[in-house]
């Protein structure tokens, strides 16, 4: 490919998109904590699993191998978008007067609209392949939806979405696109399900939630045959397949002559994160100092800051207690966070993978508010024409902190982040920006410690973090 | 770049990015018949048209050189998402069961979501050079407002965007968009202009028109200093503009290893069609058997078929009677589309340029019906993924027909199409399909007679047309 010195987007041919993807699992120079079944609070075996995901992809949840070839069939749908484009702004590092140079990989250009997909086809395709009828899943914002209903479109499975009602009611247009898909979409708190049906009963104006909705998808799975469960974020084989945005980034960076000082992206369950960061990240993470690899900066909204705010504790994944219980930074399973526009990014607890690494200072992780989130992601609209999603634009706000940074500092530094998805459906809440109706929130810490107290009672392992001899 | 035997995706670098739109005029074996002042009804002179663009734009309006070179500032800013990729539709070509190859060129990619900025940026950049503050233009659909938009923020101007009210009111989300990238969007008929007010004192309700629309902008043109207009199809300088559509796409069709044997773009007021066709066309345009040209094949919805129903003759660019009168396949200026869901493809007329090549079967014209375009653009969103605009759709349900067709003929034909937009604010529609409420619409000729009897009375020129020779 012709690259001239002043070019902005870095494109890959897709005969050199990557063929595996990384697994940073064999790189870590610790033990995760082990995930623990829900009732008994023992270790999970894989059989625990076997009635929520496929065997291929349970095994791929504790994989050793380095890496994990990706399927053809995989690839032959990767190649309708990617590899994506990675792209110099140019233009936005001018309005921003700033000598860092600012790169962004866009994950918009999937049809879906987020990098969601990467790990839905995937998924898809591997529950094809052992003989899965239908998925079901839950959805907050839309785009693991709406992802997860296009990937079960090519391969020919059903797809129940439980969305979360308040988006159901606020978002139609996600809604509707899921249903083109061809997926049944069912408003969480729904009367489909015992626990939607009892939380109906107590609140029947529920706006629902994730972890509500989390908990609805999983009980339609164990109750219907054929069916399995699949998740968009926080799962080690979620973000298995998400390091393809990180391994295309780290050729594209080479095409640009650069290596990234600081690696950007927001972080919700954690999936877009560790997607960009996790190849960058790995190999170097045997190492003591970790000197190589450049900074990895996770960024949640100032509503839901489990990895900044949250306990690192034994938590339920859902809220109803039916999830496995995980190792992670959490703010409490019954934890609700306030209306924020950035749905994607209302997760009560974080994947524990990321969690461990930013337990041991191998990750950072920043709050930002939304005003702000919002402000950066007009400037961007304006001068490089994509309009981001609200979820990207918290990482946007950081990138522009970090500029600022640079400049005090008289530092020029290479900032990579990840443009997660467009915003083409969350203009409602730019809407409520430009109109002033939207404020910034700091969340009262009592609202955390009174959800922290449900915290499930658990007698901690003592592999993992302890014996990493890492001080914290 | 690396090409496999079963490549999905013909990516250009930005390198090899056309930097000269291609000018068709020049290649045309005939004079086309000039635009008449709405007045006098005189042929217009260019200083006719000061008031409403800036010297070069008019120039351009009447260019006859071979090509005109893209200005740096502009290539600039179309490096953001062009060149746009080239896709080979094999999935859709698998779920259709044909042997026919379909190649589309998605202009979704663009930030406004659609091929628009194209002309919208240059005619910014040329704005800009020569002075102008604000560009005053309409909008049906939204997408050329948004593209108008977003090019203004670019380039420093200002933007006012008469929007039709069904769509303002339909479309918030449009609306949204624009509002993001700095315009002020006004509601179309309007208290803002003369004409608007009087449409309102007897229509207070009215759902407003696209000639309605280009009456209050021009008017808003001509009644404020220092602005200018701007219109997004139909006129020679636009259609220049989109050249770079096809232009690429010869490109990727030679590393495709393919010359298509037809070319299929949906038709409105004729850029997108213009774009992807023209340069297909042009060079053998001047010879008499045009042996060498694919077949080029402008699709329009069955409720606005100015190609295919419409007079060729003498008729206002919009409602007023403020517009050039052009000689063009033409509904009548005074003619309302009914409500269907293809905002993009309701203008009474057509592209005078365009309309001169179908008067001499140059090209073809087809019309179809939205359930037809809703189906094919269902079938392509399950198969590829990208949700077509119901624009775009019109000419994916063509491009069935012609599989169909290839079938019957046992033929093997290579077919492109121009993917002109995705349809992400448009779900609305794909909703109403979904649920049955939308139906097929034939246009009772007593509506078009009736808007064709208030033609406006031109002694035509000799020049033009009579003088070719062709027989029609």
């Amino acid at each position: 490919m012709a690259i001239e010195k002043d070019s902005v987007k870095y494109l890959l041919d897709e005969a050199n998109m990557p063929t595996a993807w990384y697994n940073v699992l064999p790189d870590l120079p610790y033990e995760l904590d082990p995930p623990l079944h829900p009732v008994t609070m023992q270790p999970l075996r894989p059989e625990d699993l076997a009635g929520l995901f496929p065997p291929s992809i349970v095994e791929q949840e504790a994989l050793t191998s380095p890496s994990l070839d990706i399927p053809g069939a995989v690839l032959d749908v990767y190649r309708l978008w990617r590899p994506t484009p990675l792209l110099r702004a140019r233009r936005f590092e001018a309005a921003l007067g700033t000598k860092a140079r600012i790169y962004y990989k866009y994950e918009g250009v999937s049809p879906a609209g987020s990098h969601k997909p990467n790990t839905a086809v995937a998924q898809a395709y591997y529950n094809k392949l052992d003989g899965t009828e239908r998925l079901a899943t839950e959805t907050g914002a839309g785009q693991w939806g709406s992802a997860l209903s296009m990937a079960c479109a090519f391969f020919g499975l059903e797809c129940s979405v439980y969305m979360v009602r308040a988006s159901y009611d606020q978002k139609p247009y996600r809604r509707a696109l899921m249903q083109v898909f061809g997926a049944d979409v069912v408003a969480s708190p729904s009367d489909k399900t015992q626990f939607g049906r009892e939380i109906l009963k107590t609140h029947p104006d529920s706006p629902g939630s994730l972890g509500i909705a989390i908990s609805e998808a999983v009980e339609h799975t164990v109750t219907h045959a054929g069916t399995k469960y699949s998740l968009g974020s926080v799962l080690n084989h979620v973000l298995l397949h998400q390091t393809i945005i990180g391994l295309e980034a780290q050729q594209q960076m080479e095409m640009a002559g650069e290596q990234p000082d600081i690696v950007v992206g927001c972080c919700g369950g954690g999936s877009n994160f560790g997607g960009i960061a996790l190849p960058f990240l790995g190999p170097s993470l045997k190492t003591a100092a970790n000197a190589s690899a450049p900074r990895a900066i996770a960024v949640e909204p100032s509503a839901c800051p489990s990895l900044t705010r949250g306990a690192y504790a034994y938590d339920y994944g859902d809220s109803a207690g039916q999830a496995p219980v995980v190792k992670m930074y959490t703010l409490g399973h019954s934890f609700i966070p306030p209306a924020v526009h950035a749905g994607g990014l209302r997760y009560h607890g974080m994947s524990p993978l990321l969690s461990s690494l930013h337990r041991r200072g191998l990750i950072e992780a920043v709050a930002v508010q939304q005003l702000d989130a919002f402000e950066a992601a007009t400037l961007f609209a304006r001068t490089e024409g994509i309009l981001p999603a609200p979820e990207s634009a918290h990482a946007i706000a950081e990138v522009v902190r970090l500029a600022e940074e640079a400049r005090e500092t008289r530092t020029e530094p290479s900032i990579l982040f990840c443009l997660s998805g467009h915003g083409h459906f969350d203009l409602s809440a730019y809407e409520a920006y430009q109109a002033g109706r939207l404020a910034n929130y700091e969340l009262p810490q009592t609202d955390i410690d009174l959800a922290l107290d449900g915290l499930p009672k658990v007698a901690e392992p003592t592999t993992g973090y302890d014996s990493t001899g890492v001080t914290v």
